[in-house]
């Protein structure tokens, strides 16, 4: 495993008697930060995208149960209203079944735990980068990404963008591509930052850009991550990934998913059993104050979609690289 | 030919000594207008997308001859401004390959032949409609389509929206699907205004969204315009074209190219030879005054792509319905 952490930026910090998000909707252009000193508090955080990311929505969660027990508030409340934040990402689930079974510990206890849950989510970013940079050209090689999959959106190093970063430092990577990521603009916001910071070559594309991107060079890899792999492989990940797999299928690029085993859902037999989410028209019809869209029109805004297994090449969690299902099956074991 | 005009917007307006164009940039917002008394003038409206739409431009573009004429400008330093106002779209340069045949000729009779170019497009919309809407299901069709085809983009009645617009007066019509269309949100902003203008039931979707509604629900047609269309049948449309023409063969939605023959490019043997233009950097990195994604970030703006022939199932001209490459062999008899 590298000992080098590249990431100089971490978005979700222990400050011992509070939690501290740094709010991701205000970057790139301001660093502000969050103060959560409630399960509420984090909850909120959570459905309004302060923090976002399938493993940061966990380690965040975590927390905020540990905040609850420390102010000696209910633990049934608590667990509630963080499981009702976001309905996809899985994480965020089995961050709080791991947190539960400590429910009639110390608030100290749960504490530690929460902070085990964040150490160990960095560690096995790195051990998932290690794993999926070894399955890229050594050199020269062209990737497109989706979303942002970074230090932002984890403990640290990132999933897809963890193998990325990676794959920099190995210096197997020429060229990367990031969608902007529409509605939210991750891409656009958030990995285009990441990127930018440790210095590897990313040029910002439309999402609808990516398919002619794949028809004028030869794209190597798609490498995304996940908020829930169901026991099939079926893949949720933000919207449009969907269409990505198909589009490198077409054109013959491999397809990697990325995500620790956290949000592996064995439970779920396959795509159509995970809950979608839909947030709100405003993210299609405006940015900020400025509104684009006439007022009152009709709009459809679901935030993830499902890849089906047959057009995923790997799938690569802390415990290795396997084919989709295989990921699934193994870790049930 | 349906003799219903519905469309009660006209962005061309000939006003005897000079041309209004309906700012394209300021709606639904505002309604303004831009004054065009010269080719220059008409030029930079079209560079800058005040007026924007293959067949929108040619027309534009007519008008500025005449302008130049009524003027007594030089004709041929005239037609080069225009025809490198936009390099992808093939109706400008038919448009001004059909004026040139007068450029010896009065004022008088340029402005009257580009009076002729401008009605002689509505009539064709009409018939495409006609042709386009006998081709949908006779009740409860579920369409998509991308980009802004409609009267704003020529002029009157619209393309591929000219389809929908007759399909919906024939009751064919359950619901649209309209996406965004980034970079520059003519879906969002223009094809989301005409539709509820007209009543058509729409939902404003993200261009990422598109494969994942496809999987949801089944789409009949994927119905889109074009900016040139090669012997072949290759097909440059707006950027994002391509992907929906990917997810549509793999989901089994039919796809639908409406262009008149003023697009067709019999000179262009296929996709490769399409010129595509790139636009700026800040169509992706922010809205307005509103700045997104950090200084400085590399970014990669096409604005369109090309859709092979063998993704398209009907191509519908004002001459018939055809496979692709069919059509624009037709054209040359």
């Amino acid at each position: 495993m590298s000992d080098v952490i590249s990431d100089a930026v971490r978005p979700i910090v222990w400050s011992g008697d509070h939690l501290k998000l740094l709010d991701q909707r205000e970057l790139p252009a301001r660093e502000t930060w969050v103060a959560c000193r409630s399960a509420a508090d984090v909850a909120t955080a959570i459905h309004g995208m302060a923090v976002r990311g399938a493993p940061a929505i966990g380690i965040a969660a975590a927390y905020g149960l540990a905040l609850d027990a420390m102010a000696g508030r209910d633990y049934d409340a608590a667990e509630q209203v963080l499981a009702a934040s976001r309905p996809t990402a899985v994480n965020l689930r089995w961050a709080l079944d791991r947190m539960r079974r400590l429910a009639n510990r110390s608030a100290a206890a749960l504490r530690d735990e929460a902070q085990a849950i964040h150490r160990e989510d960095l560690a096995q970013n790195l051990r998932m980068g290690e794993l999926g940079a070894a399955l890229l050209p050594e050199r020269g090689a062209r990737i497109l990404t989706h979303c942002n999959t970074g230090a932002l959106a984890t403990g640290g190093h990132g999933t897809a963008l963890g193998v990325i970063r990676t794959a920099w430092q190995q210096g197997r990577i020429a060229q990367v591509y990031n969608t902007e990521t529409r509605p939210w603009l991750q891409g656009a916001r958030l990995t285009a930052w990441e990127l930018m910071r440790e210095g590897i070559p990313t040029r910002l594309i439309a999402d609808g850009a990516a398919a002619h991107l794949m028809s004028r060079e030869k794209i190597d890899w798609v490498i995304v991550g996940a908020d829930r792999i169901a026991a099939n492989g079926d893949t949720a990940n933000k919207i449009g990934t969907y269409a990505l797999a198909i589009a490198a299928r077409h054109h013959g690029a491999k397809f990697m998913v990325v995500a620790p085993t956290s949000t592996f859902d064995p439970a779920c037999p396959d795509g159509t059993c995970i809950p979608i989410e839909e947030r709100l028209a405003t993210e299609l019809t405006q940015y900020q104050d400025r509104v684009w869209a006439p007022a009152g029109v009709g709009t459809w805004n679901p935030v993830f979609d499902v890849t089906p297994a047959a057009l995923i090449d790997v799938i690569v969690s802390e415990r290795g690289v396997s084919g989709p299902g295989e990921a699934v099956r193994g870790m049930s074991d």
